[in-house]
């Protein structure tokens, strides 16, 4: 078996550039793409980093995403941004939000994004983040591709729609991030277990007629449990609220694949909400987090969420991202051989 | 035993008012806190409804409640409200954001209420509900006294932190309303099985060392288990920040009981945010929520979240509600005989 590959973070991301835009993509938006997807892997978030390149690249050759979308917006109320991502990328469009909303949200103190025709968005909470660390709270909703049924339901209807949160933290500290998807477990474990050929645990997934299995193709033709069963069920439908409805993109339940080249464009939906905690507050914001997050460190061994994903990055701005030979060589052979002149 | 008392609607109004007002409540102010807890009661939601009578009539009492508090607010930039509910009860400051809410979202497109200097804010989903009706999505994020720990830890650190959402349906029907507790189950219910001397089943509730326990006293000496493991408690202080920090209100470590009438003021806070889904999705969220409730729908068996409540809802208007005779009796000492004619 061919070994991992290991590239620094910036050879790293002028291979995907490279990739994605020999696949026709604008330079500038695989600037965007590529970025995203390098700071997902060196999160440790490999569903949402490199693996995703060739499958980006699929979709930009066959037009089912437009690689050269340039986002637009608008400001239809002084709190509100709507962007379209024009069927192109996500990550030129939240680009355009994290840059926007910050000013927007120091005139009003609460600021809204509604982005349409829009696509995979990849790790919600660096989003998130990017904004908690210009001082703000923020909030993602995204939906996904069907995967969640209704409570009492065996039909999926709702992605596993993440909950995305951040809140800065004092200075010096990495803002405190909240990233997870309402169901029990990652779609890509069961994915990966049926690509292994291995059984799934009891509890990750249900088969079409509702009752648990063990079996990964089993799992992925029915739905994935959600956290705390009906709850976890009512937070996706209120995910599928705020990223489609509130927005007017497709439904999970609408949307195309994100992996394959064919059919139409997936529309989806992305909602993000920055507010002014300072203005909040009335200034109380900062003392209040440190003796929160005082008593959360105080207690032996109990970290914040998110910690092992800064541990993560930081090993990798050491040491580099190391690939699974099979990635390296599907981005390998859309870069080109000479992909770092390029 | 003594039987169970059955009042009508406006019986029991007129009862919980008179019974505040005894205790050194505001006419105004114990008219608000009625309504709310005869609301609760009729949507099945016996925690929050005529049971808290009596402890909110010991808290009034005592001052550590100021039942002559009026909500004062400001607005210190043109999306936010900053809403003082003076340490007196909360439902009086959530009267006051959501007449106020709508006038501000109208103009601005999303808005938000911190309300500090609060108290037990009941039902959740209620207050979102009520801006549902005036055609905005909702949320609202209060915190509780200490149940949940972080995850890895023994000590109770978050509140039971609900998390409340509310989106308007098509014409004629009543709002989507989302409305759990990040833990397992609700805290009343380890209470009530404590009362009764019982066990309670495993998974929801770890003892002071963290270990699994059936044991009803363990478990309200010890920690609720959230949902989904790491990533309730990851919601739980996602909660905390919004509803104590960015309001600058108490931790929930920090909050005095909301039961009993000693000590200070518990002073919480809450969050409440208002979005006008007409404007962020220039007019396509209709469309978008028929196609989506039609679909969850459309499955035998299956409905929204919520149902069971608005069932319970048009039970009560019909006949009344049926009050232990403990809780009657509790009230009948605080009203007097003539509450009637109050």
């Amino acid at each position: 078996m061919p070994s991992p590959v290991t590239l620094t973070l910036d050879e790293a991301g002028a291979f995907a550039r490279a990739a994605l835009i020999a696949a026709n993509t604008s330079a500038e938006n695989a600037e965007s793409v590529a970025r995203a997807l390098v700071a997902a892997e060196a999160d440790g978030q490999a569903g949402h980093g490199l693996s995703r390149v060739s499958s980006y690249a699929a979709q930009s050759k066959s037009g089912k995403v437009d690689g050269h979308a340039v986002p637009d917006f608008s400001r239809p109320a002084p709190a509100l941004l709507r962007v379209d991502a024009g069927l192109g990328f996500a990550y030129p469009a939240f680009d355009l939000v994290i840059d926007a909303l910050p000013g927007i949200v120091a005139e009003t103190g609460i600021g809204l994004a509604a982005i349409r025709h829009s696509h995979h968005f990849g790790q919600a909470g660096a989003h998130c983040e990017k904004l908690a660390e210009k001082g703000l709270v923020a909030f993602v909703f995204g939906n996904a591709p069907k995967a969640i049924a209704p409570w009492g339901g065996r039909k999926p209807l709702f992605g596993t729609n993440p909950i995305a949160f951040a809140a800065p933290l004092s200075e010096g500290r990495a803002p405190l991030v909240i990233d997870l998807a309402v169901s029990r477990v990652a779609r890509g474990r069961i994915l990966s277990a049926q690509k292994a050929g291995l059984p799934i645990p009891e509890g990750w997934a249900l088969d079409v007629e509702g009752n648990p299995t063990t079996d990964a193709d089993a799992g992925m033709a029915g739905t994935m449990i959600p956290i705390g069963e009906a709850k976890g069920a009512a937070l996706a439908l209120m995910v599928e609220v705020m990223a489609a409805a509130l927005v007017g993109a497709s439904l999970a339940f609408e949307a195309s694949s994100l992996f394959t080249g064919e059919g139409a464009a997936p529309n989806l939906g992305q909602t993000v909400i920055a507010i002014d905690p300072g203005m909040s507050s009335a200034g109380a914001y900062g003392e209040r987090m440190e003796t929160l997050v005082a008593a959360i460190e105080a207690e032996d061994g109990v970290r914040l969420p998110g910690s092992r994903r800064l541990e993560a990055r930081a090993r990798a701005a050491r040491e580099g991202l190391t690939i699974p030979a099979a990635v390296h060589a599907e981005i390998a052979a859309l870069a080109g051989e000479d992909w770092r002149d390029a």
